[in-house]
Order: C-alpha cells, then sequence, then structure tokens
C-alpha cells in the first residue's frame, strides 16, 4: 500500500512555537515608503515627531486675540471696552496668536459695540482657548513603536509631527502554487475525477487580507522533479512558501519529500481537526507550509498559522480573532486527541448569543460561506453539553449578527429566495439552519431560534403543524405564519424509466431510493404514506441512505445514483426530473408572538407578502400561496 | 463679524437617514470581475451555483472502493476476502468512485493478505465514506445573496460552485478636496500660520479601508471660484466628494456656499462632538461631504457618515463596530445637547475591560493614536458615573488589548522608551494614561490599572511614596519597584538670560512660570518647597498655567511663552534648555504584587532591568538607576 502515515500529533501552539523558533533569524527587509502610503505596514523602528504641533501658539476658537490682565475688572455692570488693532485682533480657528497677546476670547463672548470695537463683561484667564506650542505632539516625542501595525490616524500624527517618510516591513512575498494533477484550472473542460482549483485563489485573498503581497503560480502537476524546481526557484524569490498538496495521505508525503531533498521539515501533523496534516519547514531558509487540500483544513491552516507567519517575518505577533460568548443550542462531541475547529451559525436571541453548529466535514466550503463563527474545542475536552456558554471566534461583525434573522428548522429553496430578498435590502440576513422540522420545534422551545420552518404532519387528525408546536413548545405563545402548501412527490429520473407512478411502485419495480433524514418532515409523511399502504422500509432499497435537503436528493437521482426519493416540486424541476405528485404539505412558519414586533421579521413578513416574492413562488413552480400571511396564535 | 452661525443640532441617525434618502437614487454601476479577484466587493445579484461540488462520487478517505453488499458476512472470526480489479478497486481521497462500486472501507480497516488481496472483518454500510454529487454546493443553489461583502471564503465556494465572474458594485471613486490658505503640503518651508495638510491623507487610507478609491486633490487656496470649479469637475468625475474645509465656521460657510451654488445642502450641523459642523448635501447628483477640519471632528464624520456614505452607494448598509463592556475609571460629564465621543485607553484588569477617559480636544491627533477605544455618550445622557459599566467601540482587538499593560500614574519620557523596548517584543504594549502620581495610586486602589508610576514626597518625613502606599491603598498587598532617581530643576532658556538660579529668582526677577496640575508629583514637589522657602504661590506669574507632562512645560519654555518651569533634566535636555537642579526625587512603580506573575509585567520588568534600556537612560541624562529593579513589599 503506497500510504505512509506517521503524522505527529503535537499540539497546535507547540507545533507554532517550534516553527518560528527555527525560523527566527528569517526576517523581510525593511524600506523607506511615504507616510501617507503606509497603512497597514509595521513599523521597522520607533518613530519620534521631528517637529511639535502646533508650533506656534493658536487660536482653539473664532474670537479676539487680546491681554487677560486687560480684562480683569470686567463684570455685567462695568464691562471693559477693548479696541481693535490697540487692545485685540480677530483670529479664527487656528489663526496664530500674535506675541503680545495671552489669551482669546470667543465670538459668543463678544458684545459689539462697533465695527471694531467690543465689550466685555467677564475677566479672561491668561492662555484660555489658545492652543499651545506642543499641545498636540513635542518635538522628540514618541509618536509610535517599532512593530506597529500604521493605521489612518497614525498617519495623521506622523505627518502633523512632521515625518514624511517612515521605516517599515517590506509586505512580505508570498509564493502560492497549487500542486496535484487531479486539479484544474477554471473554465477547462471538467472531466469525472478532476477538481476546479480555488483553494489558491482564497489563499491569495487571504494572505493580501493578512498584508502580504500574493502571486499565485501555475498548477504543477504530480512530478518529483518539477515539483523541487518550482518550490527552489520560489523560495530563492519569495519570502514565504504555501505549498498547497492535494488533499491525500500520499500527496503529502510527496510534498514532505520536496520540502526534505531542498531543506528541512520540522514539523509533519498538528493535532487540529480539520487541518491536521500540515508541515512546516524551511527551504532555502525561508518558511515553507504545506497545506492539505481539503478547503476547510486548508481555511483553519491559513487562518491560525499562515497568518502569524506573515505578521512575525514582519516583527509582528498579534492576533486579532474576534470573540463573543454564545450558548451552545446543542450537544456537542470532540475527540480529546484534537484541537478541533466547529462552524457555527450565531443568532441574537433575547439578548444573548447562540451558537449552532453546523457541518463538520473538511471538504464543505459552503459550511465556511454558511458559518457566522468557529468554535474552538480544545484538545483536553471531549464536548460540551447543550446551553454551555462557550466563545466563539466570530466571522462577521457582531452587528450583522445582531442584523440576523435566525431560522432553525426545515430547508425549503423559497427560504433561500427570501434570504435573498431579505438582503437586497441591505441590513438584515436570514441565516437558516437546516435541522428539520422537530428539529426547529426543540430549537424553539429553548429559545434558540427567531423562528422555525416546520411541516409536521399529525398522523392521528391529518393536519399539520398545529398540535406539534402545542404539544411541544407549552411554555411561549406561538404564532403559525401560514406560508406555502407545497406538493411533495416522487421525483424520478425524466422521462420516468422505471415507469414509477406511486410509493408501491418503488417496491415493486425494486428502485433505488433515497431518504431524508429522520425527523424531517417529509420523512414523517413518508412513513405515514408507507404505514398506511402497508408497505415494510425493510423492501425499499437505499431507505437507509439520508440526504438533508430536498435539493440533495434530487441532485442523486439526476446523476443516476439513485432512482427515485420523495421531495418537493422545485427541487425536481431545478434537476430537470420527472415528479409524481403524492400529497400536499403545509409548510408553516412558528414564531414566538413577541418577535413579530422585532425589525428584522417585520422586513422578513414584508418580503415574503410582497408580489415579488410570490412572482419567484410562480416561477418555481409547485406552491399554493393563497393563505400566505396569515397568522395562528396557538393558544 | 464675519462669522455666520446658524447650524442645526439634529441628531446623528435622524441626519444620517435624511440624507440617505435625499441621495438613495444614486448608486454606483456594476461590473463583472473574476471571482478570484473579488474579495471585499459586494454582490449586486444573487449569485447561484452553475454545477455542483463535487459534480461525481468521491472518495472521502484513503482506502477501497468495493460492494457493500460483498461484505455483509464479514466478521472477526469470518473475514471476507476481496481481490483487487474484481472487488474493489484502491482510491486516495478525492478519487471518483467507479459506476459499479457504491462504498469506500478506509485503509485502517484493511488486512493485506497480498499486493492484491484484502480481508474485511466487519461489514461496510453502502455510501460509507463517499462524498456524494452535491455533497457541498448543489447546482441552482444560493452560493451568495445579493448586497454581500466577498470573503475568501466565498471566493472558494464560488469556483467550486462554477462561478468563475461575478457581478459587483465598482468601488466608489471618492474625490478627496482640501482647502484652505493656511494649510501647506508636507515639506514646503513652515511659517507661522501655516498647517502642515494631513487630513487628507487620513482620509485616503480610511477610504480605501472603506473599500472605495480615494483620489487626493491638490489642496485648493480659499478662491471661491476655483473650489467652485474643482468642486463642480469632481463631482462628475468621482461618486463621492469630500470637501475638508478648515476648521473655522467662516471658512465652513464657504463650503456651504459653494455646495448651494452647484447644489444643495440638506444638513448643516450634527448633534455630535467633536465633529459637530458637518454639511451633508448634494452636488450634480452626487453626495458631498463638508468635513470639518479639526483631525479628530473629522476622524468621526470619517467613521460614522463616510464610511456608511461609500456602503450605502453600493447597496450595503452594515456596521462593523466592535464594541466590548468596559469599567469607566472616572466620572465624565458630557452635554446632552450632543453624542459624545471620548477616547479611552483600555485594559483588561482582573478579567474585565477598564476604561480610562483620556484627551478630549478636536485638535489632537496624538489623542486619535493613543486611544484604543471610543466612549459614545448618547445625546441624551449628562455623563456617567465612575464604575459605570459602558460599551466602548474598540480600535484595537481585543487580543492587543488584553496583551497590553495598563500604567495610569506620573509620566516620564523613560516611560515611552520602556513602551517602545517592550513593543520590539511584537506581543506586549504597553498603554500609560498621564494623570499624575496621586491619580495613579486612586487606580491602583481601584483596580483599574496594572501598575502605577510615582513621585509623591511625604512633606512629613521628606521619604517618597512609601507612606502614599500605604496610606492610600490599604486594601491591596502592593510591591514598590525601585525604578530611577531623577533630578527636578529649574529649566529655563538656554543661556538662563533672567539669570534664575532658585526659586526664588522666580519672584524676585519677575520670570512668567509655567506650573504642573495639581497632583502631579511634580507640583507637590514645587509645593513642598515654596513653603519650606517661604513663598507665596500668588507672586509666581502664570502658577495657575498648567500643562500635564515634563516635555510640554519644556516646550513653552523653549518657545518663549514662560521663562521657567519645574520638571526633569531629560525634557530640558530634549528642549535644548539650562538646567538648574533643584531635588533628587525617587520616580517608581507601584504594583501589586499579584500582578508581578502576569506574563507581560515580567516582560516589562525585563525590559527596565536590560542594559538596553540603561543605555538608553545614559543617553538621556539626569538619572540614577543605582537601585533599579530593587523590589519592596509594602505591608
Amino acid at each position: 500500500m503506497r500510504q505512509n502515515i506517521y503524522l505527529s500529533n503535537i499540539s497546535l501552539n507547540e507545533a507554532i512555537n517550534i516553527f518560528l523558533e527555527k525560523i527566527k533569524d528569517f526576517k523581510v527587509e525593511t524600506e523607506y515608503v511615504k507616510t501617507y502610503e503606509a497603512n497597514g505596514r509595521i513599523t521597522a523602528k520607533p518613530i519620534f515627531a521631528k517637529i511639535s504641533s502646533p508650533f506656534y501658539n493658536s487660536s482653539a476658537v473664532d474670537g479676539i486675540a487680546t491681554v487677560a490682565k486687560k480684562t480683569f475688572t470686567a463684570t455685567d455692570k462695568n464691562p471693559v471696552r477693548l479696541k481693535e488693532g490697540v487692545d485685540y485682533v480677530v483670529v479664527d480657528t487656528g489663526d496664530p496668536i500674535p506675541d503680545e497677546y495671552d489669551c482669546v476670547i470667543m465670538v459668543e463672548d463678544l458684545i459689539w459695540v462697533s465695527q471694531d470695537e467690543v465689550e466685555i463683561i467677564k475677566p479672561a484667564i491668561p492662555w484660555q482657548n489658545i492652543r499651545q506650542i506642543g499641545e498636540d505632539i513635542v518635538e522628540g516625542q514618541l509618536i509610535l513603536p517599532q512593530s506597529h501595525r500604521i493605521r489612518p490616524v497614525d498617519i495623521g500624527a506622523l505627518i502633523a509631527g512632521g515625518v514624511f517618510e517612515v521605516e517599515v516591513y517590506k509586505k512580505p512575498k508570498v509564493a502560492i502554487i497549487p500542486t496535484g494533477t487531479e486539479i484544474v484550472e477554471p473554465g477547462e473542460e471538467l472531466k469525472v475525477g478532476d477538481i476546479i482549483e480555488f483553494n489558491s485563489r482564497v489563499f491569495a485573498a487571504q494572505v493580501e487580507e493578512y498584508g502580504g503581497i500574493p502571486t499565485r503560480f501555475d498548477i504543477v502537476k504530480d512530478d518529483f522533479e518539477k515539483l523541487k524546481d518550482v518550490v527552489d526557484q520560489a523560495s530563492r524569490e519569495y519570502d514565504i512558501i504555501l505549498l498547497n498538496a492535494g488533499s491525500s495521505a500520499g500527496r503529502e508525503d510527496y510534498s514532505k519529500k520536496v520540502i526534505e531533498t531542498l531543506g528541512e521539515v520540522y514539523i509533519h501533523g498538528v493535532a487540529i481537526k480539520p487541518g491536521k496534516p500540515v508541515i512546516l519547514g524551511r527551504v532555502n531558509n525561508k518558511p515553507i507550509v504545506g497545506i492539505p487540500g481539503f478547503p476547510v483544513s486548508a481555511y483553519f491552516i491559513m487562518e491560525n498559522i499562515v497568518k502569524k507567519l506573515v505578521n512575525f517575518v514582519q516583527g509582528y505577533d498579534r492576533k486579532d480573532k474576534r470573540y463573543i460568548e454564545a450558548t451552545l443550542s446543542k450537544r456537542i462531541m470532540s475527540s480529546p486527541k484534537y484541537l478541533e475547529f466547529v462552524r457555527v451559525k450565531l443568532g441574537f436571541i433575547d439578548g444573548k448569543y447562540i451558537a449552532a453548529p453546523i457541518e463538520r466535514g473538511a471538504g464543505t466550503t459552503m459550511s465556511l460561506v454558511r458559518a457566522d463563527g468557529v468554535l474552538e474545542i480544545p484538545e483536553e475536552l471531549e464536548g460540551y453539553e447543550k446551553g454551555t456558554r462557550v466563545n466563539v471566534n466570530i466571522l462577521k461583525s457582531e452587528d450583522e449578527i445582531k442584523n440576523t434573522i435566525l431560522c432553525i428548522g426545515s430547508h425549503d429553496l423559497i427560504l433561500d429566495i427570501a434570504a435573498d430578498l431579505l438582503a437586497k435590502g441591505g441590513k438584515f440576513t436570514l441565516s437558516s439552519a437546516h435541522v428539520g422540522s422537530m428539529g426547529g420545534i426543540l430549537s424553539l422551545k429553548d429559545r434558540e431560534t427567531h423562528f422555525a420552518t416546520i411541516h409536521l404532519l399529525d398522523v392521528e387528525t391529518g393536519e399539520y403543524n398545529k398540535s406539534y408546536v402545542k404539544r411541544y413548545i407549552p411554555n411561549r405563545k406561538i404564532a403559525l405564519i401560514k406560508f406555502v402548501k407545497r406538493i411533495q412527490g416522487l421525483m424520478v429520473k425524466k422521462g420516468n424509466p422505471l415507469e414509477i407512478n406511486s410509493l408501491e411502485d418503488i417496491v415493486k419495480k425494486g428502485a433505488r431510493f433515497v431518504n431524508r433524514q429522520k425527523g424531517s418532515g417529509t420523512r414523517i409523511l413518508l412513513d405515514y404514506e408507507l404505514k398506511r399502504l402497508g408497505i415494510n422500509p425493510k423492501d425499499i432499497i437505499g431507505y437507509e441512505r439520508e440526504e438533508y435537503t430536498h435539493i440533495s436528493v434530487a441532485a442523486q437521482i439526476a446523476k443516476g445514483n439513485a432512482d427515485a426519493g420523495l421531495g418537493v416540486f422545485s427541487a425536481a424541476k431545478i434537476m430537470d426530473l420527472d415528479f409524481i405528485p403524492i400529497a400536499n404539505e403545509d409548510y408553516d412558519i412558528a414564531i414566538p408572538v413577541e418577535y413579530l414586533e422585532l425589525d428584522g421579521v417585520k422586513q422578513f413578513l414584508e418580503v415574503i407578502n410582497s408580489e415579488e416574492f410570490k412572482n419567484e413562488l410562480d416561477k418555481l413552480g409547485g406552491y399554493d400561496y393563497s393563505n400566505l400571511g396569515e397568522i395562528i396564535i396557538i393558544e
């Protein structure tokens, strides 16, 4: 067998410390840049003011500059009269104060008796309203220490202090080398087995955000000599090398050998998940990082190691992860062998943040797009119980999270349409976590979502949703907002080659079925119908095979991996499948009555009641929205 | 009088709402850009996946692809033997699964019996370890809604979903026009009355951070026709116009007239402080903002109005201010007429954030450099009491704040030197708020600082510091770390023209004195000496004139605004003044014993005990460091 797994499993911090210690003698060079072009750069030296600011005494207000002594006797009853040119000059804010004057009286305190005479009714204090020399910056004063990232406000102070050029570290040049025979450039014709290369594009954007200059290399196919040459050359011209080395253990060894041949591997394998098989080494005195191919692993290696590295070679060692405290909406297990990064959705419900864990796979790019934050479960822990207060590294601003309407429940395509229309307003976001109808009900009960989308069939009464809300959420006053009736039906390949026209046919024709997950409304409907028809689930091939959305069920059928599945019309339509209606179901919104007053919820309700939204439903087809917006209070 | 003050005083939010409503029909155009170049851009349309990812079934692990049914009987005792090419193929992670296979068994679960035969001891489940088609992204799925700011992870998902170009808003082109006859370009020869132009450079860096493209215009001198032409031309070519219009009320009217002549002024004056005299209007259908000249006012207008504007013309309306909850270290008053922005220092002491207000002037660029955060005091409030929990908009990362050692107390230049050497380590920062020795003692008592720098003379015993710590901080165990002995003396103009050789001479020669603020150690020393010598403070001209640092006292004397002041040798040296020693004083560090264990404090103590630091002290002169580092525990 070709695999050769001998990864180390040291902690992230230990690995970083070893790595940085090994490469600590390498720093990028410094350069002088114009102060006004230095934003974001790291100072190489402390910077001292060359001149004072202001460098002359100036007026802090609009008024007259005069001599305080002359005003000492001024009262309401005995005003002091002053004459322009003799006793005062008019000054605007910022004007220099002539040497003979020692205070400024502001315009609001002046009584004009003629064009060039004023009266004063209270004495002035020496130096009042005067910005004295050096009030802001004193010549010789430290403006910025070394190892400081220059911000816009710093640019102002530097120029005010007479510093027009600053010595900063050069931006690290980062070579990004994608490798692998299976990866292809976007736009090339795709064959089975091809993977579109995109990690390097994500890295480039990240490196730019970290303050480096990314250069993305052409894809290097799996050819040891070729890769060795490219890495060798890159390490001479660039400051940091990132080798994105496919996702298999075999492929990593390949990267590892190249690094070993040209230089040294310090670390192979870090106890984090996702992200474990990272390689940290050095080639031609330059730090090199072998980054795993799985996009989520790659992301966490970039954020936790490469970001630090880009800072470190500029003598800068600060983190800027942002954390908030949130309540965990469900129990989450983790291996005590790893520091695990768990992506979460965040909502701000009843004044506290709620963190709802989402997908944990290393390959799902969408999980990162959908994530609002990352929960870091330390190595020594086996996980967290539901309800634990945890620190979450947030990926959005708190304002964005607070303007997010959280929906936990059953998924339907129309939620994406509504989310997009809501986003168009520019302010509120709809964030939906797909956990099925029952998951939504439980989140409502535990105050972990703004609303739940549900389609739960009461198998006793044949009625949808009401009885579930009543039974499972006795502690809250819930409104049921009628959303849509949707047609559930069997999705089959275009042309219906197996001639499936009912659930019975699935068994009869021996069709390969693809199911929805337990607890989902569609699953309950299926089981209800199977029972009604006296069909044993065991007789359905693929009954155990679970997908989490309508559209992923449709996709399986479209690609020929299954023959039939139960789902909504719109999913069948998008995937160009035939559709055999089985039942109508009520897909509704359950929401605590008090949340109806939230601005974001109001705007969401406006969106779903709009003509624009209904037009979109028509385009999708398979929805009846005649009751849309009706509100039933469940007591 | 030329001033013409008729500012409105509406609230910030109201002003923004009126302004945005007036200009809401203006948006920048959209354009198509390559997905990998779209980081930070705002989507103009929702973006849907063009292909599924993966678009074929692939292996999620390294192992063999086989048929699950063949393994159903496998147990420890009755292993199932499989043959390569017949029963399985070897697959690496990511490899496509040939149609005839339906599961993958990972390499760890294989027992190799020959090069091409394996044994299995437990059955496989259909679809195990297979990444199914569309597992990550399904064709037609919404990847990003409109009005979404594209992040690096989004780029990955877009490319994976077959989207190689995206429609985004063009980056708004922002014209920055500095105006005023008194402002000069950096590097020009400076005359009294000149102001070096730097606001536009700060704006440009800010605009870039907001996602716009700044263009900085040449300075326009005060010439109505000229300015009108420039604004008119700019409003045809740019999307947003920023007019930085000097700081006087007279000057604003000037900008206002230009805008009124060419277009319309909607708002002049907003109830915020600093920042009040802002102008919001429109010229040639483009939004224009007249920004006050005071740098701090300008900063808050940029952060609170222009940032929103740059987002708004791209259909984006989200804030990303970051707040933390902090305890206010002293009472702060504010006018209920304004929303006031108060700059604060932040420290993380005993597990909670402490906010210490600093300067409040609108002209001090250094106050923004020094600030760690901004406390926003709402209009309706008259301020906050000491100890109030307040929300602070942070300007640094929480990590940076947590790695900040906070020093509240008496200022000395050597603190800046130590701060710079500490910063060199790249991790910890020393942040010092200058409130004098007694202020430091009180902050220690109230657990609001890590340590205090003090030089407090006990006028009964003639001894420094100990008795104050004992008396004023009875609740904590404090260590007094001996820092330096420094020579306090009279600073006078080079050559000592008034022949001042003692404090008595100040009175005798009628010299203009400049004093330090009440509560400062230098002030206490002065009063002690005056009493001892029987001098009445009232006989000293300028006794009431207070400066907050040694160096600002020195600067006043250097520029001829005063004849003498009491301070340390180093300040006199930097400002090239003569120095007449008066007394030696002990400048020490008072620190709670438990803080000696903090990493940042340890590193700070290393810094001040280092040869490098002592060399710097030698260069400054006037310090005796023979006891440096000695620790006295005060019980």
